[in-house]
């Protein structure tokens, strides 16, 4: 992987920097936010304004360029990947890492005296802007929003904003029509007092109207805006996408409906000026609900008086807590993923030791195994599919010139998912295919027994799950080892394959409590620079728990796998497993054998079932 | 304990909230905060005004009395206490329950349009004002500062504030000199570039300075501010305390001094005048820190764009970190304090049984074996002795009301601790004295795999200490238990026993890293409401680990034991320990042993001696 070389682009950033074309007056620094206009992880081509810039094309990132810096500020999953795709211009800021400067700080370090820094209002969240404009403006700076985006400006062939067909979903996937979704959300509205709800992030439209999308690759959700009041449902979408009947059927768009259930269509592009609208229409006590995620733009639409921000929306909530028919759904998703990864991994086994095996080739491998499957829509995210030291890069992603070759010399990582209609699939598997050494198997079961500690964790209803990441450590930590990466996120359902407001982190204190049906990933690891990555990962269900006292009623949790792939036992030191760890895995490869095996059967995958029964082989510990 | 009967004082707090001669306005509600003017917990008897106008005097409580409504928010420590000293006037909130409202919520759910919201701005925290004032507004109430203490005008009897004498702490206490913690503190200054720095805390001040005092019962601190400039002290005491020439020495008050080292003495009173003289001179870019727990009208007197707030000062992140004569000093305290334990559990083993200890009888005879011992000053905690249904009121103190005498049929959980000039203590034992049921031993051995769990969990150097507080409930939540408090709060070193800026808590997210050289305590329990109460605590220090891969370099940490009592074994159900559960208590045990034992022989306490020897027999585990 050559870095992006960027002396020539930087150039043309700073000179626009300072014409006033683009600026009310020059701006010393500006800063490059990773997100979309709806703060998006997972952005379009046209939003992909970061990589741009620097050439560093990782899902997290800040780029900030002055007039003699230019910065990166990136978490522990990309320090690597980050080094490697920019050029020397470029700085890079490894967060999480004591001694690496904030954004603010660093600016105020480098920034002459009275600096105007600026950014693009619908790219940066009301918090970020809030929290940088503060710490500049005690600096003696300014943080400025510049309505036209400065990249867009040098960015000659800069792509077109997608505009794809949308999918509708029925009862049968979501459990709960688009219809009771507006009463329960108008229901939180109430309570809270809030007049109106404006939905700014794009898993959040969807869900509510139980549409799908594919304007942004891995995601199945469209670019939209949504302001609901208590009796008006306004839809900001672009394109003909509203003139197929099937989503006009799907919106009752030409139904005689009690008018607090119509939906006027607007377009993509009028969301502002309609907000202005409803926030110059308010009388005091009338408030609009926005997440304090959103943009600065949308937000600033409203006076601040009637502003009422919140780091979860009850959409965002709503949709964590997932339902019989979507968890069921899940489960679905989830037995034909794993069918899929026995097929594949059944195939590496005998094709690796020839020599022909690359990393893009079992990836592409994988996705031909899963786009057999019923319902398959596309996969949930980049395959990880790396071998040796590229699985120390934790979000690597396969290109030609790092393109490895699979051997039985090497560890090999496999994080890969998949979207189908009735649910999102991301798991992890860390596979050897001759003889592992003494020290990958050391590190191999401290990081399963990190896992199984969190899978097998009883804890009482209403705990954060930032407060189970430990677990995940424990076993590494006796040993001085540890991974720079949460333990897991949130999983949508057909949706985004990170979502709020749950997950398991030592780097949130804000997520919300789990409950049952709330699904998360399971995913610690361990990487050493150079050599090799470990990482298993399943996707797993809160589901109630039985404990002998039940928390004097408060109720117990604990969590069910969903993902049911054989975790590789020529991995395991079996004598550094307790014996309840040990039958941990025995049980969970008994149900990977019973469900898989039997969907095996049925799919007259005779060959990749044979692999099944050899891998779940029962692990016996010498005592 | 009967509860105080509010109903006349609530009715003078009424009229008072309405009276022109006080409010400048009335105000529908009046918030008294816990804390006095430096946000301390423990209080002088004349800033006890939540105590006085509700009856509930635990540590931690804040009550809000509107025209019609008088509410209490306090934390699970103290939701049985509360309930029993407070009569019907007034509504409890247990804070950390999911439905209690905050204080905020509840306040806009019952006060009518258009509000004022009084409150004392000396005494609420600038962070707490910022908090309460923006969600009262854009609720459409005003919060305001009442420059008449309110409480003050209604309590007749109101004591007088303490001025008691200082004591002076030389180096082979303090390890550092005042002087050298200046220059530290202006260092600290010019890497943030701040010209001025507040000192509000009261251990800060005397930290600081080397000083302690006994102004506040438990807290060997005096009544005191300080501004220190890079070339100036200015330090704000009220009484002849200056005129102690031991002081006067010790500051170096009389003798020619380079101008930055030379200390101002002014009057306490002259505080916000004094500062915002300082406000009123500053040239722009010129800062001045305080701490954002500093009370409002302090931070008020700087205007907003010369403020420079953080969570923890700088004199509070190096008061954390003990130096070697602290350290030494903390231990010599905690064998100290082990030699008083034994006797006092030894003579209570003989005692008990004759049905003639109480539990106000039982903490003063600890506190007499206390006072035995060098150095001793005085009591660091009022000692909570409970036994039974009396153990489960967490922060329990026995009055004459509720004394229980203790007896062969009921738990005794004894949490106490001493200052002093060496060091501080705080030590929680759970005794049996006569056999305990299967469920008691039972609850007793979660807690104590709990107490092991974090006392031997290694982690990487920089881990902050909430991350370790599942650890301590790992067991419990196995059994479906729990405890509703954290697990361990930082201790100074002869001074306040909960300090920050660490601790174990699922509470705080803003607890800064744990380093070598801090001092905690590990302490998580069991209570069972209406039966008795568990609880295991030790002092422990940070110390460096050996792991064997020692986190690429970054450094391991654990703990190490400062407390050294024995553990009642007698308490323990072996079989639920693992072997390493069991080797762990075992090494502690013969660590008492041989440290206790020591002392126990050099102060000729024999019958102590024998009882230790009984105490600490290895256990044996049935494999």
């Amino acid at each position: 992987m050559s870095p992006k070389i960027t002396t020539e682009l930087l150039k043309q950033l700073r000179q626009v920097m300072k014409s006033p074309k683009y600026v009310q007056e020059p701006v010393q620094a500006y800063i490059v936010p990773s997100g979309d206009a709806h703060q998006s992880e997972y952005i379009a081509p046209c939003d992909c304004r970061r990589a741009f810039i620097s050439g560093f094309d990782g899902s997290a990132g800040t780029a900030i360029v002055t007039e003699q810096h230019a910065a990166m500020w990136t978490d522990g999953r990309y320090f690597l990947q980050a080094a490697h795709q920019m050029d020397n211009n470029w700085t890079l800021m490894k967060m999480g890492l004591k001694d690496t400067p904030t954004q603010e700080d660093w600016l105020v370090s480098v920034l002459p005296e009275g600096s105007k820094v600026g950014v693009d209002p619908f790219i940066i969240p009301a918090d970020q802007w809030k929290r940088m404009s503060k710490a500049l403006r005690s600096a003696g700076h300014d943080l400025v929003p510049v309505k036209e985006n400065l990249i867009d400006t040098i960015w000659t062939d800069c792509p077109q904003r997608p505009c794809k067909p949308l999918i509708t979903l029925d009862l049968s996937y979501t459990g709960v029509s688009w219809r009771d979704k507006i009463v329960a959300l108008r229901s939180k509205m109430a309570e809270r007092k809030v007049l109106w709800f404006v939905v700014t992030a794009l898993d959040e439209v969807a869900w509510l109207f139980n549409l799908r999308g594919s304007d942004v690759e891995y995601n199945p959700v469209f670019f939209a805006y949504a302001v609901i009041g208590m009796n008006t449902i306004r839809l900001f979408i672009d394109g003909d996408r509203m003139m197929d009947p099937a989503v006009r059927e799907h919106l009752q768009l030409d139904s005689t409906l009690e008018p607090e259930f119509k939906i006027q269509v607007m377009p993509y592009g009028s969301i502002l000026s309609e907000l202005q609208a409803v926030g110059a229409g308010l009388s005091p006590k009338e408030k609009v609900w926005l997440s304090d995620k959103a943009s600065y733009a949308l937000t600033e639409a409203i006076p601040k008086a009637y502003q009422y921000l919140t780091p979860y929306t009850p959409i965002c909530i709503a949709k964590a807590v997932k339902n019989a028919s979507e968890t069921e759904g899940m489960r679905r998703a989830h037995i034909k993923d794993a069918v899929a990864l026995c097929e594949l991994f059944n195939w590496l086994e005998k094709e690796v030791p020839k020599g022909t095996v690359t990393e893009i080739i079992a990836a592409d491998k994988a996705e031909e195994y899963r786009s057999q499957q019923k319902d398959f829509v596309e996969l949930s995210f980049a395959t990880i599919s790396s071998t040796g030291p590229n699985g120390a890069i934790i979000h690597y992603k396969p290109v030609p010139e790092t393109n490895r070759t699979l051997s039985v010399n090497e560890i090999y990582l496999l994080d890969s998912g998949a979207q189908y209609k009735d649910g999102t699939t991301d798991v992890t598997r860390t596979m050897h295919f001759g003889t592992p050494s003494a020290y990958e198997k050391e590190c191999f079961t401290y990081v399963l027994k990190g896992h199984i500690a969190v899978s097998a964790a009883i804890f009482p209803n209403g705990t954060k799950g930032h407060l189970l990441d430990s677990f995940a450590r424990s076993a590494l930590w006796d040993c001085g080892l540890d991974y720079l990466h949460g333990t897991g996120h949130g999983v949508g359902s057909f949706l985004n394959v990170h979502e709020g407001p749950c997950g398991i982190s030592y780097k949130t204190f804000a997520d919300e409590p789990l409950e049952a049906g709330m699904i998360v990933s399971d995913e610690p690891g361990y990487y050493e620079d150079g050599s090799f990555g470990i990482r298993i990962e399943n996707v797993v269900l809160v589901v109630p728990a039985e404990t002998k006292y039940n928390f004097k009623n408060r109720g117990s949790l604990t969590f069910e796998p969903l993902t049911l792939v054989p975790i590789q036992t020529k991995m395991i030191d079996v004598n550094l497993l307790t014996q309840k760890e040990c039958n941990w895995v025995n049980d969970y490869h008994q149900k990977c054998r019973e469900v898989i095996g039997a969907e095996l059967e049925r799919q007259g995958r005779h060959e990749a079932l044979r692999w099944l029964i050899q891998e779940t082989e029962p692990l016996i510990r010498v005592q």
